[in-house]
């Protein structure tokens, strides 16, 4: 396997589409998502408003949520171009599914707003790219034919879209030559009346539209796959497709070209594939894109919308890897999240501020936006709701029916993020009427979540956690009313004294000592109920058990209330030392840090979900990201940017060979997890749960810029304290802040503490204040050694 | 395509793995289910207590009620054993799937109490078969091998056993020596507490145990198919398989035996296939089953079970086909609804009624008990529930949350005839306490639902139809309130004499007169309003729209109103013969009688969901059997017995090949629906949907005792009036009849009426009395030219 990234970091490559067969990149606008794999199979959904699908699986499909896990299949997601030599019949298929014949040349090449691939075989090169429109739902698709074998050849070319089962209710599809392509037809299943109205809107037809006609088509999957498979087509078998129809029969897109290639010839195609609602559209959609103009525009259009999510920070480190990461795909992503919420109407509460707060890099009025339309739905007594719902009708669904305890704690979090990248506090004074009729200013709202945590606690000063706090599935701890999260209360801690933080700064004393009072309180009831003499339990169970303790033979120790005592005090210095130690030699993995150990084996009744779920697997003593980089957050507000370094760069896979193979990933994202119980399952661990959904992303933005490269602003200007791993001697980072652009060459020196030069002199602090929105400030960093 | 019954009729065998790719059979107990076809695919579900799997999709699976028509792919749900010459490296797999290698012979033979395959391929015949237990879960198969070639030979016998994708929660899979097999486990996915406790002893396990221990296996999908794919597994390239487990991966059950076969040698192997709670469980039902005695008793005890279902007419006719359909498969099918409900908790009150009123012919005590079942449930207003509950926490599901106004027609219909077959009126008296509280005898409960009928129609004397009648998807006709439906008045017409005849029969008068006089003022608002000239219309919509006349272009004449008009008594004669006519013309095809025609090719708001469904699947269209054998079993009840027999006769395949190919079914059973919209697409029209659950075959066995076969019982005997179909002599028939057998001799004869002769003598009346439990009846029966 020959696996890297172009010379420029915008593109990842990999050359071999059998070492790392599910390694993928993905795409989105604001209206679909897709996700494809390097050997051809895609994931995909679109929003109507609710998540949907335009190619489906061969048999009943359970809407569920997002689950990249499941295995493919060879019928479906695929998008395939069958290659046939019509002189000798021999057959190949790019990118590689579903014939698998071994190629002589294989590029798969992931790029920020395009995937592409290259493939060559019997002497014919296949390129293949797939971009998406900028505001419109489709995929569009070149398919590139090169004659390398220097003599005249006669070929297929035969695009293979599967479209699946559409519906029992009503499915069917046909070529249409008035439209120029396959449309595929169906009706949404329903039972009761009122959802016939829902679903009248819904765009039931997917299409497959040919800039060029093709010369022969099949529509049944049956009628082209036959006897022979879909590793060997019997349509493909004659010389022409057979033209059929689907009638209530599972749908695909076939077309076939036959040509004849001179030598070096080529040739080129494109097409159009998504949902419609009628022809009338299709037509619209074709006349728009569907030319060599029309692909141009879009590609230019869509990389310049990518563009807009580049963030505000870039860095040049000894390692290079990195620097493509952080620098490329790394604010993608949190881009991606604070683009589109995750494509759905009804975002957890906390996902939805996170998300969102990784935007305060990126676009700040987005984040801004979205805690006025957070907070616009807290409830009359304070408390936030589980979701977020995001359109008219929208409705809370899965997790977000079950209550859980946390979501108060994510306000002053991120609010943290974004004052200290914006300086907004005129924000806070907004006054903002929510959906049950009441109104409070920003800051008010703010108050009242707080207050809210602190009444939401039992008579020893612990959080109760109710069927769950931020793990989702640790659902039976509270479950009858009085289990506590020790987690929940530290974060509670962290919350109250970040809040106290902004009261202060509101010129609000009374307030803030208040909350600072109400930190101190919880921080203390940790202590006294919680603390087992190496680290912090995870809470107390309906039953009064203490659990995450050394007593504990699975689900020991946990990583976030260590990890969260720190951030909000808790822990003094000597309980850190411990933890820290404790942390390393119990949770620390080749591939992260778990979020707790060992993983539990059977069902805890007094626990929950998260001890019934696989070993390894998501929650369950796996290398859960998100908990991780919390912890990597906390190690950098204590200076320990050793142990910081190395979780963050485990976060990426690379840059050995034997662990891109074990993770089954480009690092073109983080994912949500990585697999864990190392020390029971080390097969499997490590493993990419390619899901790259993750509330991770901005706590990852925000610990290279505020930790690593030390550049946090606060009130009045940037502070200066970059936190170099050792074994780095120097660095240089460009960071975008409040208009300005700043260029630092960060090095080692020998001072005694952090030192600013700008324009030849040293600052008195390591701070720059009175920015000048448009200015580059050029700055020589000392660190100490 | 060689395709017929072994001679006994016991067995349905195809030749052909290609000619009928789906046709299929299925077996049953009372607590599993499984349908399975000619190239390995089986489908099956058991109850725990709702249904559930035990062999998964290897994508996530949507929770829906049983829907056979989709596409198979390769990798699921298939039984496959995998044939490897270890000498030369050739590879097929029994029975065809997913090999698909053209092999030598080739048998998939169809029993009632087993399904069996003989494949010969390569020198190697292969024999498989499958049965049931009878009281618990789990596949008895049984592969045999023998070495044809006539010299040594080394070869593997794989079998592969796909359990698919189990749990996004939880999964694994491991080959367990204690055991004895391939042990997958699993959590169901849940998300609320309370589900936990719901979940909790839910069988999660999937086991494949072997009677002898294989020589290796491999538990991981994805391990075993490599990139050779299932039709050439890569696992299979090496001489072992790899002995690997699978951990939150798509696990498969595959071992392996490698064997030296003298020439002329078999090998017998057994296994187990099935769901379990826990190993324990696993171990019991090993010793319990898998040896050669316990596969022998249990076959034996299966095959005992099943002819309990064996009815209570037998018919020697001109038609073998149809003898061996009706004296075997027929009561078979039968059996099965009245024995498992269609394997539901809540099974629809019409469906659960004509369900159990099969069992009138085979276990009267069970169509009984569930009269008593189903009125426990009646309203406290007379009206009967949209489902019927059959244990404790089951609840409406599906198409049981929508309101339908017909269940209360079916009460009549259906005990017309258990009393018939019983005369069992003393059960009318029992008082019987509901499920609100109240207490009223069942006679008085089919009073109150008769008042209930009575009351539910408008102004005009229209019965309302809300959302639905019988025809469930007609969802939009009365949603506001006001549509009324054709059918269910004169359905209701016929359920008031019905039961007015009940009444007399009980001495009550006045009773009967009260609902008599209902009868007619539904029948005389019926022609009132819905007469259209040529047919009786099928309904009038919210908005006074009256819809199936002659002005509508789709949808134009429904058969439902034709066929219960003449069983009400709504219809004349006069009107009887344009209605005939015009069911001849308009809605007769080669498949049988449509449900209406012409199929909708688009919604019409004002009737509903089921003018959009495909033209010519299920509702819309199609030739749906349960509404073409009211109209056959009002055929007969007039005498038209031509007409009925042409039509109970296309409800089965064949003769011909090409009808058998154009069905796809083999005719062991009678579909829910063949494809319609014949007119406008004759490539897919007559096509089975291959769902047997159908409320179609009480009315099937009715219509052939009582109707063709003419021996229907009253209050003291037997009545004898067959209608033998023109160009049919004589037949013989054998009929069981309250303790009673009847063996008649009927053929045409010179006479006006018909003329029953007993030991000699010519009977006064067509009609046996006094009949003697335990005596058998030789009967010569004269029938008119």
């Amino acid at each position: 396997m020959m696996l890297g990234p172009t010379h420029d970091g915008e593109r990842y490559e990999l050359t071999s589409p059998t070492a790392m067969p599910k390694a993928d990149g993905f795409l989105w606008n604001q209206k679909m998502m897709i996700q494809v794999t390097c050997r051809g199979y895609a994931t995909s959904q679109f929003m109507q408003p609710e998540p949907a699908k335009y190619a489906h699986a061969p048999n009943l499909e359970g809407k569920t949520f997002m689950q990249p896990e499941q295995s493919y299949y060879s019928h479906h997601p695929g998008r395939f171009v069958y290659i046939k030599d019509e002189e000798t019949g021999q057959l190949f298929s790019a990118p590689y599914e579903p014939v698998r014949a071994p190629v002589d040349r294989f590029v798969f090449s992931v790029g920020k707003s395009d995937i592409a691939w290259t493939v060559e075989h019997l002497g014919i090169r296949v390129e293949m790219t797939l971009s998406l429109p900028t505001h419109d739902v489709a995929e569009l698709w070149t398919v590139k034919v090169s004659n390398l074998s220097g003599r005249p050849r006669k070929i297929s070319v035969c695009p293979y879209f599967p479209i699946g089962n559409m519906s029992w209710m009503n499915q069917s599809a046909e070529y249409r030559p008035d439209l120029g392509g396959v449309v595929a037809s169906s009706v949404t299943p329903y039972q009761k009346a009122e959802d016939y109205f829902k679903n009248k809107f819904l765009k039931d037809k997917t299409y497959f539209m040919c800039e060029t006609p093709p010369n022969s088509w099949e529509t049944m999957q049956q009628a082209f796959e036959g006897e022979g498979g879909l590793h060997a087509p019997s349509a493909l078998l004659g010389s022409d497709l057979s033209g059929g129809d689907a009638r209530y029969e599972t749908p695909v897109a076939a077309v076939q070209y036959r040509i004849a290639l001179e030598a070096e010839e080529q040739r080129e195609y494109r097409f159009l594939f998504g949902p419609a609602f009628d022809d009338a559209e299709i037509s619209a959609m074709c006349k728009k894109y569907l030319n060599k103009e029309g692909f141009a525009q879009s590609a230019q259009d869509y990389a310049q919308y990518i563009e807009q999510g580049r963030g505000c920070l870039k860095i040049e480190t000894p390692d290079k890897d990195l620097d493509n990461f952080v620098n490329n795909w790394l604010p993608r992503q949190v881009y991606y999240h604070g683009d589109v919420n995750r494509l759905t109407t009804d975002p957890q509460t906390r996902n939805y501020l996170q998300d969102n707060m990784g935007m305060s890099y990126i676009k700040p009025e987005v984040a801004r936006n979205a805690f006025l339309t957070a907070l616009a739905q807290q409830e009359a007594d304070g408390a936030m709701p589980d979701g977020i719902l995001l359109i008219e009708g929208a409705e809370l669904k899965y997790i977000n029916q079950v209550p859980h305890t946390d979501h108060c704690v994510w306000l002053p979090v991120t609010l943290d993020a974004y004052l200290a990248e914006t300086a907004d506090y005129a924000f806070l004074e907004e006054p903002l009427k929510s959906v049950h009729g009441d109104t409070y200013t920003v800051f008010e709202r703010f108050s009242r979540a707080m207050d809210w945590l602190l009444a939401a606690r039992d008579e020893r000063g612990l959080s109760y956690i109710a069927q769950g706090d931020w793990c989702d599935p640790m659902n039976m701890v509270g479950y009858k009313g009085k289990g506590v999260s020790g987690w929940l209360t530290v974060a509670t801690g962290y919350a109250l004294n970040l809040w106290a933080d902004v009261c202060e700064q509101q010129g609000k004393p009374e307030l803030a000592a208040r909350y600072r009072a109400g930190a101190q309180d919880v921080n203390t009831a940790t202590n006294t109920h919680l603390w087992d003499g190496d680290w912090f339990a995870r809470g107390i169970t309906d039953d009064n058990v203490v659990f995450g303790t050394k007593k504990d033979v699975e689900g020991r120790i946990w990583l976030n209330p260590q990890a969260w005592s720190i951030l909000s005090g808790a822990a003094s210095t000597e309980q850190r030392e411990k933890m820290l130690t404790q942390v390393d030699e119990q949770l620390s993995t080749p591939y992260g840090v778990a979020m707790f150990a060992p993983a539990f084996s059977a069902m805890r009744e007094d626990v929950g979900r998260v001890t019934q779920k696989y070993p390894g697997s998501a929650e369950n003593g796996s290398v859960y990201n998100h908990a991780a980089i919390f912890y990597i957050h906390s190690l950098y507000t204590v200076g320990e940017k050793d142990r910081a370094y190395k979780l963050l760069r485990q976060m990426l896979p690379g840059p050995t060979e034997a662990d891109y193979r074990q993770r089954g990933q480009l690092p073109v994202y983080i994912p949500n997890y990585y697999r864990g119980a190392w020390h029971q399952y080390p097969r499997t661990a490590g493993r990419s749960s390619q899901l790259f959904n993750t509330g991770t992303m901005p706590w990852v933005y925000r610990c290279f810029t505020e930790g690593l490269c030390g550049l946090r602003g606060d009130v009045e200007g940037l502070r200066i304290q970059p936190q170099l791993p050792s074994g780095w001697d120097d660095i240089k980072v460009t960071r975008l802040f409040r208009g300005a652009r700043f260029e630092l060459d960060i090095r080692r020196a020998d001072v005694k503490e952090v030192a600013v030069s700008h324009a030849g002199k040293v600052l008195p602090n390591a701070r720059i204040t009175n920015i000048q929105p448009g200015a580059t400030y050029q700055l020589s960093v000392s660190v100490p050694q």
